[in-house]
């Protein structure tokens, strides 16, 4: 049993991955500011049901479980609070247990603005992201630097930093041959939104971080993830995870789902050729969770690509569009003009074999996984407000 | 004659840029929050004569030439203030002529903090590092974005975000081959502080507005600068510009000279075969002006190697050491512990021609210009407090 700290532990993946953990026999703490509930609020997203405050998620785990998860709520921007994870001085703001068990032997950094368009708002949401997403990873560093080198960090990374490069995209590192000499570095990055350059940053900072003070860090090049139901969160309904069906904060399986449930025809963005590689939230939690239990060595940034399969747009809308219909929906594709610049048609290959190397078994996008979904949706299609699905974010 | 705004126009280089243009009949308008010099009073850090406030400064300037530099107060990690300065918000602190001019033609980009060794003194210097190079970059090009997209700025970047690779430097851009295909990429970046990852960020950053919004960028990618005097500041000595002599702020070149002059031994960290490529403040303001009358296209990330030469710390100690001797002073060297991981002793050949193709004519860093630094380090070296000079900021 070791001791996990689960920055952002309120989020879509970071409260599965708290209850994935602390089923699993370690001692769990979660920090969150409550970000993203609030970024809900004042965007008038779309989230499939309400969910319970962090405190309270933790009372309901704990009732239904007998395990405890700590809750710390505060602002890790500020770095005297992310100091005071270390340094003693951090409080829980619920605890059936007051002892203080000190440094984390893992932490795990989901504490950043996770949308690319919520970053292409405009300059406002663009400086809240870059601003946030650097200052909660540079203070986590400096955190790890002076009090706790020992510690391994999984952060969380995304695919989107490759962009779509014309070559094979290899787990985070390549070895370049220039001129009769070669040297290996981090795989050409150029990310297709400010929320993708932020997490280009992240990686950017850790990678000094690791060179100069041992630091042991894994970066999880992560995809869109899609689902909703988690082996812990079937235990109590009150113990699911935020589900945004909307523009800014859904996912694309996620939304393309609700829209089919309510009639709003799928949003493909001009040709949808657009191709990234998908992967299960329960893949999530196994990938955090071997990841943690098969660390990285001190002075590694270990990176892994965190997919597990691909498909282009029109893949995805095809698949929804089809078990959409068998289970009586109205569902219609419609390719509107791509509100993005990117690329509608491209090369794209992937390398991701790092993480099943590990013990990671991939649960794939089955039409049984598909209706899977689409059930809990239809069980809250009521909440589904269509106004706010697409809100036309343009960059 | 076009309009030139210069961000970060009090800094070592900011200033003399500001006179270089406006000698040459351009517009001026300069901005700064007085970052530089309010660091320099925080960490009590060497500066080898007091300069005027950049109101008294401008003032001088038109006394003596007839020129007008307009000044604006204010801190540009401000969304608004950034903005104001596009959209008729901006005032000015001083002007012989309150007529507002409009959208310049050019933006030079020097807003930030420039120091490897204050982004290391801690977490806060960090923090205040990468927040605030950070914002003012994409402060500014959302300003461009939203106002002046025909703008073209010329940011500074720094041959630091390179790193020393076993392969030769490009000149920002590479092309790779891998498993038989290939793409272009920006060439890989790997930074030995905060400060340098700081600055691979703002490409980052620009990269991405100049692909999404066809922004026209062009990418300095300048050495450590060396030299007092440039053609404008010789008009009156009040016209310096800001000269530190210790090792937060001084450049090394310059920094060996005030050492040289009053018998702090030269202090080279470790063996000394750190090889970096160097140019003179003069250069600096001619590839600046070059580029501004060369401009790059729209959705251009530009990027020139801004340096004349390349040397090792032992040239450089070995150098001022001949010189200095030679003046009658008695000059040491001292290898001290190195204070910082990197390497002392690595293959090093980057490219540097594309500013001698827009007609960029080098300086170098011959036994004259060291000879006439040395004559005012020699003028000042009452003001020069040994104390100072070495801190043993260490990472």
């Amino acid at each position: 049993m070791s001791h996990v700290l689960i920055l952002g532990g309120d989020g879509y993946l970071g409260w599965p991955t708290a209850m994935y953990f602390s089923i699993r026999g370690h001692e769990v703490t979660v920090v969150d500011n409550y970000f993203r509930r609030n970024a809900c609020k004042q965007l008038d997203t779309g989230m499939l049901y309400s969910i319970p405050s962090l405190i309270d998620r933790s009372k309901i785990w704990h009732e239904k479980t007998g395990k405890e998860i700590k809750v710390i709520i505060g602002d890790l921007n500020e770095p005297e609070f992310m100091r005071g994870l270390f340094n003693g001085k951090a409080k829980y703001n619920w605890s059936l247990n007051q002892k203080f068990t000190g440094i984390p032997e893992t932490i795990v950094h989901y504490a950043e603005q996770p949308s690319a368009p919520y970053s292409l708002i405009d300059y406002k949401h663009a400086d809240i992201t870059l601003v946030n997403n650097l200052r909660v990873t540079n203070n986590l560093m400096w955190a790890l630097r002076d009090y706790s080198r020992d510690t391994h960090v999984i952060k969380l990374g995304t695919m989107g930093e490759y962009g779509t490069p014309n070559i094979d995209i290899e787990e985070g590192w390549i070895e370049i041959e220039h001129k009769d000499r070669k040297d290996k570095f981090l795989f050409p990055r150029q990310g297709n939104s400010i929320y993708h350059t932020s997490k280009i940053m992240d990686t950017d900072l850790f990678w000094f971080g690791v060179r100069i003070w041992n630091l042991k860090v894994t970066d999880l090049m992560q995809g869109p993830v899609y689902g909703i139901e988690t082996g812990e969160t079937i235990i109590d309904e009150r113990l699911n995870t935020i589900f945004n069906y909307d523009e800014v904060f859904g996912t694309i399986v996620n939304r393309f789902i609700a829209q089919a449930v309510v009639g709003y025809p799928l949003t493909v963005y001009g040709k949808g050729g657009q191709t990234r590689g998908y992967l299960n939230i329960k893949d999530t939690l196994q990938c955090v969770h071997k990841s943690a239990t098969n660390p990285a060595k001190p002075g590694e940034l270990r990176i892994f690509n965190q997919i597990m399969e691909t498909f282009s747009v029109n893949d995805l809308a095809n698949k929804i569009f089809k078990i959409g219909n068998e289970r009586n929906h109205n569902v219609k594709i419609d390719n509107i003009k791509n509100p993005r610049k990117e690329s509608e048609s491209h090369y794209y290959n992937p390398v991701y074999q790092g993480l099943i190397d590990i013990g990671v078994k991939p649960n794939y996008l089955t039409d049984e996984v598909i209706n899977d979904i689409f059930k809990v949706v239809e069980k809250h299609s009521k909440n589904i407000r269509k106004e706010v699905i697409f809100r036309g974010i343009k960059w």
